[in-house]
């Protein structure tokens, strides 16, 4: 049995057809064929290699929704014919400390934790395995075409409004208004808190109101920041770049956080205004699974959806192009179209 | 009437015989007689005017042990003759969000607030004046004689544990062992943690044990910090100094919090590390008034005193050498004796 995907065969060349065998199926793994996948960053920092660790060829893709199509003998929980998405992460070990408290997708127990395009193939294909945990049944309520980027993309900004207990009486600003960031202002938006979106882009301003931002800065404007001294429970930060650091501390109320999802390369910021105002700045890799299956019921319950543009997964080029310099609204999703 | 205590009439020179007019007391203040009252670095900075908020004539001092004098009209919580402390804080104006919410440390009301040696005389005198909230009753369970040192340097190290939820199963490191870090170690003894203390003196392990520190790790030893790696949840700093922040974030427990409470600089770290590991770096000043109140019992509970060196308060100058140059062991009090 082979799986056909869109694979790079070396770094900076274009996607071409490749198929491969993915071997026998494991107890505790699945098969799923794919119904569309979500185009994340992280692919493309995968397929450029930017992270040094990445194996061509490379098929990228981990935001798959699909139907579970083989069952290894060990999983009872899922059905072939089950609607399911996959994001990330494709393994944990299940029992080290960090699986048993919940946070698998910390799991770094060597050889027995996976993430789904490094050093194995992910879903721009027409089927991708995984460890059946990872495998998490799509609610009936969550609209299919549209959930692949909840998967990876969404889970990332959902997991922090967990971790920092964020409640609804808090105030909070979404930085970047992008892949990420739209779902963040969505999720928060739902969740009850006063949103304000920040965006170096003014014209985002009318979005970023209609996915329910109730204010809206522009990050191009000291002035504006300045204004919102003292303001903020939570900035969540969704972009990779490094930003006056100073100054978005000094927008945290007293006990305010920082929290940043956006791969920047350094974080650095004056000391006493963070102990002064006992404030805190800390990050986060998408989320465990519990997290995954409530995001997941809120997103359906809330008719959270992404926002996406999508391509014909033969045009993954395009695609992957438009990712790089087409400034996509909001996110991208490949439709199976492999025969 | 006059308060009499000791004096820094201008920047660099020693403190002097020196005596104000307190005026009228407020219906919500007390007047203490001061019985002891703790050195911390904090004066030394106020007295060299390194915050650049110094006025002059400055008596410092504000880690006070002494009896409650002078009741304004509408304290009715205390009583003359009763034991109180006062620390950092002296004012709070009751009734702003932060104050509202428990941290009336971080209190910022214009003209509402005040601290204990800023624009006002501290404690190393006769009597001290504060807000009668910020007086806290000396539990019989705390030797009055060494609590002074609690009311400023313990709180800031004991506020972390409450702030950043510390179990009993948790591992910390107190990076450290100083007038802040020794009573750090005591706390998180009794709190139950396993602790290990880091200094650049190994001269000190056999303190550090003795206070209750099940391991000792030498921050000279670059090895020693890397072979951590992975190891704490809340590793505390009560050093000033700029540290290879990302030594420290990598011994880490994913999840794990640094958590700086010294007035260093700046902080600087390379961010995927903290991402990746859903790690945070955070800092506090002081606590709250009911932390204060935790805290002032579970020492008593626990039989925990700061380990002092005791001066005469007419010896105040070789006091502040002492500090400055003499590396007391580990906090210096100065015990009342004016006349």
């Amino acid at each position: 049995m082979k799986f056909r995907g869109y694979a790079a065969t070396e770094q900076g060349k274009p996607l071409v057809p490749f198929e491969y065998d993915p071997g026998p199926l494991k107890i505790d793994e699945v098969d799923i064929a794919v119904e569309s996948c979500g185009l994340c960053h992280s692919d493309l920092s995968m397929l450029e290699n930017q992270w040094g660790v990445t194996q061509y060829p490379l098929i990228p893709g981990h935001e798959a929704i699909g139907k579970v199509v083989a069952l290894g003998d060990g999983v009872n929980h899922l059905k072939v014919g089950q609607r399911v998405g996959l994001g990330w992460r494709s393994r944990s070990c299940m029992v080290c400390d960090q699986c048993f408290s919940g946070n698998h997708n910390r799991c770094a127990t060597p050889g027995q934790n996976a993430d789904t395009v490094v050093h194995r193939h992910g879903a721009f294909a027409d089927k991708v395995r995984c460890q059946a945990a990872w495998a998490f049944p799509l609610p009936e309520s969550v609209d299919p075409l549209t959930a692949g980027p909840l998967f990876c993309g969404g889970i990332t900004v959902f997991s922090p409004i967990v971790i920092n207990h964020v409640l609804p009486t808090h105030r909070v600003a979404v930085v970047g208004i992008g892949g990420l960031g739209h779902m963040a202002i969505a999720f928060l938006k739902a969740w009850g808190c006063e949103v304000t979106a920040f965006s170096t882009s003014a014209s985002k301003e009318a979005e970023a109101r209609s996915m329910g931002a109730h204010h809206f800065l522009s990050t191009r404007d000291p002035k504006a920041l300045e204004s919102a001294a003292g303001r903020f429970d939570l900035i969540l930060v969704t972009v990779n770049a490094g930003l006056d650091w100073d100054a978005y501390v000094k927008a945290l109320r007293p006990g305010g956080k920082l929290h940043i999802v956006g791969a920047i390369a350094k974080f650095e910021a004056t000391w006493f205004p963070i102990l002064a105002g006992q404030k805190s700045v800390g990050g986060s890799p998408v989320g465990g699974p519990a997290t995954m299956l409530q995001m997941l019921d809120f997103a359906g319950r809330n008719k959270i959806r992404p926002i996406v543009e999508t391509f014909p997964m033969s045009k993954i080029n395009e695609a992957f192009e438009h990712l790089k310099h087409g400034n996509p609204r909001y996110r991208i999703v490949l439709a199976q179209d492999l025969k």
